[in-house]
């Protein structure tokens, strides 16, 4: 297993995670996760195929991340079809904290959110958390976290999500409305509170230890602009989870809200040994504008699950289930479930050879980030149909909210 | 001395002053406050004849709250008037937690901030803590809080503040400008040293806990909004201090902004037994509001420095130090020093009976409440021309700001 490290200012200090061998928390994901004991230590319940057969009789297609189980542990989310069913729509919120540039990992949720988005006709409210970073240290002032927020922006836009249901905003740009929401949610959470969750500690700033309640309050944003109770679905990691179990859902009845519910995601894995993408590791992270022969040495550079020699790999098979090219084709690189298990069985029958699956894997890596990087260019002139900033009650009027 | 309790929820666990027999913090003034042993504790200095000298060279005129010390304490108020002399400008920063109506105490440092921008042409930025009152509890709701910051508003302008110098902001109106100055504060404040300054607790919410890093924020707004460093003197009642000595001036340095500098006020006393005048005893406090035969039954129902019977205060005279009404007198209602002495010496002496002492104050509060009240009716229409609301950036630019 990875070797665990505390890295940030405000993490949580469990013990019985560092134990087992990994961390997930909002701040930190370290060491190879363990998904099955995450959904029974954070009290979340797994997608069955029942819940998955109901989502395909209202949408009539499957995500790929819902049936690979990408996208595996959820919160209410029978609760939100179950109102969906009745006509009520619900809204999507997810977000961002902004530091650094965004790698494939980054899209996977997005891509997601997307799917989302176009099958249940829901308004998305995504919020870049510039704050958040700048107060974490992840940013050396507010302002770097700012314009990068506005950088990421573009990758999300690329996406294609509808300008007309996909409100962004960048928190120090849109305090006038979230900050009273977050405040009256402050109002309910101690410092005990606040410290259990999220594990606070007298040496945190209390910049941090405001934050969760400005996170929480977009859960209840679409509410307040709509001026009713809307049902919010949350798509994000599941590392995310602390934010909407300890603060959100807590909250939410004592202020005349639905709980948010939520659907989580797994991490896709770096192109390292073990562990999710990371930034903080920029040679094992595709990044969404890595030129072309950066994606290539870097996917071709990557540990894979093969034996030391090719005689060796051709008896006993490589090990696909701990190499993350296989993970790269599993995750976005092989929607088509009979050619991923042929790529499975090849690898694991020592019939396919690391270079070739690395080979093949590069040029659809290369291929997809070149098309992404033409929508980021072209997502330059639309930001302005998406983003929330400066003008007070912009979002309302765009959206035609009552 | 009066008998200190403990009312707020987040509130300075200060042993040593409550066994001392009163406490002040910024949220709880309680008992019989000894304003020099405060200057101790606080370590602030005392407003010398000297400084006064100086002043008084400076603009020609010494407000009577100088000269009675009224305001009596500060911190590098010497400073300011070097910075002055030497031709840098001061803003002035105070503000109001609105949870209550106005009442004759609060206009004491505001009728003084209005001296000090008239003689030293200083611009005024006035915030109304909105938020802080909701988070402490205070109001019900937030919204109540902001109706009540529109009420008081209505009080600072009848005291005739000039309007292209003074900026009022509802905090909840201006968070956009106001909370990224906050988050850089915050960033520079543990938990700990919030719980120094404040004695905050682990049941203390986490709005409040943020809010310091709000309050403090304004010192360095004008900075901000100049584009320069700017000097910020704060006159405000010494209960205030904390925020001042503990966050901002803390923190000035790392965000290279100048440390704003105090000049403190002493409360004006409530017409009960002892203790500042306070809205929660409201029969002892005298509101702008309120109509002048409620005016009237309150002066004449307070409490005296007067004997049992008059027999006894003719013999005794009666004790003036102790009486509010004397106080009100030597705060608001009798300028001229001689009169004031004439007062106090027909009141030790026995001449002046209690009796005649009130009606002829209440007669005096009357009018004064009466004439305020009619500018109070007036400043609903001038209301626009101060506040900053709604609008990004509306201050910067009717200040004529570069």
């Amino acid at each position: 297993m990875g070797k665990v490290e505390v890295v940030a200012d405000a993490v949580i200090s469990n013990q019985s995670e560092k134990d087992q061998g990994f961390v997930v928390t909002p701040w930190v994901v370290k060491g190879n996760v363990d998904y099955d004991k995450l959904i029974d230590q954070f009290g979340t319940s797994r997608i069955t195929d029942e819940l998955i057969s109901r989502i395909k009789k209202l949408t009539g297609e499957i995500h790929p991340f819902l049936r690979r189980r990408i996208f595996y542990s959820h919160r209410d989310l029978d609760w939100i079809l179950d109102r969906y069913e009745a006509g009520e729509k619900f809204c999507l919120y997810t977000g961002r904290g902004p530091s650094e540039n965004v790698h494939l990992g980054h899209l996977v949720p997005w891509i997601f959110t997307k799917y989302l988005q176009d099958k249940f006709d829901a308004e998305l409210y995504f919020e870049f958390t510039d704050d958040e970073k700048f107060l974490l240290g992840s940013t050396s002032d507010l302002e770097s976290a700012k314009r990068i927020a506005y950088s990421n922006m573009l990758d999300l836009i690329a996406l294609g999500f509808d300008p007309k249901k996909t409100f962004i905003f960048i928190d120090t740009d849109y305090m006038e409305t979230m900050y009273p929401i977050a405040a009256k949610i402050a109002k309910h959470i101690t410092f005990s509170t606040a410290r259990s969750v999220f594990g606070f500690e007298n040496s945190t700033n209390v910049g941090m230890i405001f934050f969760p309640a400005l996170e929480a309050a977009t859960c209840f944003l679409p509410s307040v602009l709509h001026g009713k109770n809307v049902p919010c679905l949350i798509p994000a990691g599941i590392d995310q989870d602390p934010y909407w179990r300890g603060i959100a859902r807590e909250v939410a009845p004592k202020l005349g809200y639905y709980k948010p519910a939520q659907i989580h995601g797994k991490f896709m894995p770096g192109l390292g040994q073990g562990g999710k993408m990371s930034a903080s590791q920029p040679e094992t992270a595709i990044f969404t504008t890595d030129p072309p022969d950066v994606v290539k040495r870097k996917v071709l550079s990557s540990f894979t699950g093969g034996r030391a020699t090719v005689e060796e790999q051709r008896r006993l098979g490589a090990q696909a289930d701990i190499c993350p090219i296989y993970h790269y084709y599993y995750y976005l690189f092989e929607e088509n479930d009979t050619e991923l298990a042929r790529i499975y069985n090849d690898c694991t029958s020592g019939t396919l050879l690391c270079g070739d699956c690395k080979a093949m894997l590069a040029e659809r890596v290369q291929e997809y980030v070149a098309k992404h990087q033409e929508k980021r260019e072209k997502a330059k002139e639309l930001i302005e149909d998406f983003i929330v900033a400066d003008i007070r009650g912009g979002l309302k009027k765009r959206s035609g909210l009552s």
